[in-house]
């Protein structure tokens, strides 16, 4: 590929707050074609492809059977897994030109189990993993990123196929560990996983593949003490109340206009860690109220509270149908239709300040094991927080970190195979259903994300297994025949080894192109040039400029594989054994 | 791979009528999961890869770019461009969450001009193609023979762009050329290119790609003499008229009940050719009314009337609206509101009989060219057939075939360029449209294509370059520990040199073995049993049945290696060279 041939244009001038979004767009990688949907250029496509290749061989290391499912699929199979009346808007749900309802793939379990289906009826074909590379359309309210998150995107998506959990949990082990391959393959070899809340996949043990970084979406919680690693969403909290001396009675104060519990607790200099909060929250399904009460200083996990609910749930706008008063909402004398729940951080304190249920009045000395009914149920709803103590191993150190998610991988059970009705005769001939796994990596995303942590204020530094070209070839001066003859003689050999070779042949200036080339983000280049022909050599750098020589043109080709070779082995020498 | 693990069940009972689409449904390449709409078990989805790679490898070849275009696109693209309103409902539309109008594309034309509209400003960036492989939607109403005619489909579609029609058409040689290698590659070097309809596309010059079949969905006109080719719907047609020895008057006969121009014949006893028949459509925008005269013997050719109203028709129901006695329409003293036209079958025939605009009456004697105004001008809009005049060498030689398209190739001029105002600056500084070619093939339509025409009735007999695997290894009586452990020896050989191979390690017996092989259609079998071990070998197969030999076990991978080179030489000797 020569430069000046090359569709997309680079320019300076700054597009994205978000880094990968901003370099991907001035490096003509991408242009949006609609909100959250792009076209890719050459240079994006080709990553896309490396990436795949790398998926596509670590899913055969572990047998997958690569197949290929479709974008649009007949209602019907969402109406026998459930989904078709489950899953929101992000499904997007149309009808084709017999009328015919239809959705647009957002994922394919129905589609793998109607593949499976009556072609794996005996166990003696157990266990297999069938996986894809396609296109996704996820109708997402918020796309970001450019992307990072997106409406339509190219996913690796597998389904594996069990006779028992124990079973699955082996193969679950063997995916984990092609997950971390593909990321250090594709040179991120730091993303950690984290148990994860499985949400509307069902199933119980899932994680997900964290990329640590400042815009990630995701919450992490870590525990540096034992590696403990949790999304927000599954991370269990474990709150501290410290005793007081004594307990003091329940007392009605005035606090006027005072509504949050951090203006209460100002007025009434009190720490917020001594207050009782209400969160008010409706059901989607019929707009009933939630009502969960928790501690001043935390936030509700919504991602708990709906697990907990088995419904989806949304923040009440108006709280006065459910006869409660906004902002001096409290526990005690408590009148109203509501679902009432506690926090566990409530559990065991002492002296709270708490809403009093009427306008202008919140009460001090709430005190739940005295004021609350012995029935209570204390339930973990809430977020934890910096310096929080480890479920794991219960040290005072947890840290929260942002992170993408690159990946996930999810233990299904037979939430599927049995809406669906899908059997194998077991060795005793009973009809079982099989159990399942599945694992998914979104390709552009996890592109996005290898620039988001692998750049300069230049550009991407693209790993050398995923450059769209391993080499650059900046022919300065291209004017001069003898810069031009030895630069098309560097580029036809390259071509002959089989290496990956972008050739710059316009006649720009050395600023121009090598500005452009940090945006191509190649991992090598190599300049000729007047002055570099009259010392009798071409210049080798490095995008990360750790290398910068002149090489002897008569064995140019062997400097170059050597450098591809030491970069590949560099990046090899972080990837995990296969299980 | 290992036939044990491969998902998919292969069976005898025949499922489908149109051969392709039998065998890979009983061969366990696909599964049917909606009208039109396919999942791909891992031997489809393996000869589709080969294919990609074979037709990215070609579009690189004529210095194309790959990119990625979306699957959904806003309507806004459409509404630049026109098609929203002029394309049918197998444009599938539909709205998002936010209530906005999209589209599934068909067909990309729109989004090439998207991507390449503000980055090929300058005519130096000219020419230039971009092409991708992608999952298209059309919203056919009659998907039919399995993957031959789908809803929901891989495409391989390229856009080229271009300063002049003279570089567009320089270039459109170089893609026909990488057509014709794409087919022979892929085993289907007697593809044919023939003129064709630009149909929706817009645009002059197109040809498409076709493989003679008998279940092919079109005509294909060809002359043995000089190499004529052309669809039906392209083809003219030209037609002869005998003179007779004198001008008979026009006469009145009564015809009763006859309707049909062949009743009518038979009942006056005379030859279709002798007649005029009418045939009655109406426009798809306003059900308006066209009338066509045209001779006896022939069909309307609907293509070539669309193109000439520039109007989507479809025949009428009922004509009495127009003014017009069904069954005894004819062009003299007619009295109607429709649109009337005169194919040119009619011009200088004499002494036809054709209906008398009355019922049960037609006429005899009837002599356009005395009998119809002066003013009257004749048009191609009838179908040619076997033995009529060649339009290229003039002998009555043409002949009528039946072929299933496999690719097109189009010059679009500046349709798209044009709507959207894509420009570019020419070196004079202005202005100017650039000139677009376009060029798709479809890449499970190839693949069941290919199953067509190269198949027994035990399975399909795939071409070695795209075969899902190179070899089977058929291992009869695993049980047999020296079986086994050959069989596996060989198996893990193979793979170490590269080769495709899969390995059937069932216990099942040699006609169970040997059928799903068939079915799978590996172009080299590889047997090993107790049998051929106590005469000291392994047997080799073909496919084909063409070669049947003992292979020594300790050259067996060379043996091997040499029927696969000798196989792809035989392929890459039917590929015309680059152009």
């Amino acid at each position: 590929m020569k430069v000046s041939q090359l569709l997309g244009e680079r320019y300076k001038e700054r597009a994205f707050e978000i880094e990968s979004q901003n370099l991907m767009t001035r490096g003509g990688y991408m242009k949006a074609v609609g909100n959250g949907i792009y076209s890719l250029f050459t240079p994006a496509k080709r990553i896309q492809n490396k990436i795949e290749q790398i998926l596509r061989e670590e899913m055969d290391a572990i047998d997958g059977q690569e197949v290929l499912f479709p974008v649009t699929m007949p209602a019907s199979l969402w109406q026998q897994s459930g989904r078709w009346e489950s899953v929101g808007r992000e499904l997007l749900r149309f009808k084709d030109r017999s009328g015919a309802d239809m959705v647009l793939g957002m994922t394919h379990e129905e589609a793998a189990v109607h593949m499976a289906m009556n072609v794996a009826g005996t166990y003696q074909k157990y266990p297999f993993m069938i996986y894809q590379i396609q296109t996704k359309f996820r109708d997402e309210p918020r796309a970001r990123g450019g992307l990072i998150r997106v409406r339509e995107f190219t996913m690796k998506d597998a389904y594996s196929f069990h006779t028992s959990q124990a079973d699955l949990e082996k193969y679950y082990e063997r995916a984990y560990r092609a997950y971390e391959r593909v990321y250090a393959r594709t040179g991120i070899p730091e993303v950690v996983a984290v148990k994860s809340d499985s949400g509307m996949m069902g199933g119980k043990v899932s994680h997900e593949f964290m990329l640590l970084c400042d815009i990630g979406e995701d919450s992490i919680v870590t525990c540096p003490k034992c590696g403990y690693r949790a999304n927000m969403e599954a991370a269990e909290t474990i709150v501290e109340n410290i005793r007081d001396k004594s307990l003091q009675p329940l007392k009605e104060v005035f606090t006027g206009d005072a509504k949050t519990i951090e203006d209460v607790c100002a007025l009434l200099k009190s720490d917020p860690k001594k207050s009782c909060k209400a969160v008010v929250y409706q059901r989607n399904a019929d707009d009933s109220y939630v009502l969960v009460f928790t501690r001043g200083d935390l936030e509700i996990n919504e991602t708990k509270l709906t697990n907990y609910l088995k419904a989806e749930i949304h923040p009440a706008a108006d709280v006065s149908e459910a006869n409660l008063a906004a902002g001096n909402i409290g526990p005690v004398n408590l009148d109203t239709s509501a679902t009432v729940l506690f926090d566990r951080s409530i559990e065991g304190a002492e002296n709270l300040i708490c809403g009093a249920n009427k306008p202008e009045y919140h009460l001090t000395g709430f005190t739940p094991a005295r004021d609350l009914s012995a029935h209570v149920e204390f339930v973990d709803l809430s977020k934890t927080q910096d310096g929080f103590e480890c479920p794991s191993c219960h040290k005072r150190s947890l840290k929260v970190s942002r992170g993408i998610e690159v990946g996930n991988i999810f233990q299904l059970g037979t939430k599927y195979t049995e809406a669906m009705g899908m059997t194998f005769d077991d060795p005793n001939g009973n009809r079982v259903n099989p159990i399942m796994g599945c694992y998914g990596i979104g390709v552009g995303r996890l592109m996005a994300s290898v620039c988001e942590v692998r750049h300069d204020e230049y550009g991407p530094i693209w790993p050398i297994t995923i450059a769209p070209w391993q080499v650059e070839i900046c022919a300065l001066r291209i004017d001069n025949p003898d810069v031009a003859a030895e630069a098309k003689r560097l580029y036809k050999h390259l071509k002959e080894h089989n290496v990956d070779v972008i050739y710059d042949d316009r006649s720009v200036s050395a600023g121009v192109m090598f500005s452009d080339a940090d945006l191509l983000g190649c991992p090598i280049r190599v300049i000729i040039s007047p002055k570099t022909l009259s010392r009798g050599c071409y210049e080798l750098t490095t995008r990360t400029k750790s290398v910068r020589e002149d090489i002897d043109p008569h064995f140019a080709v062997s400097s170059i594989l050597s450098q591809i070779a030491e970069m590949t082995a560099a990046v090899n020498a972080k990837v995990p054994e296969q299980i």
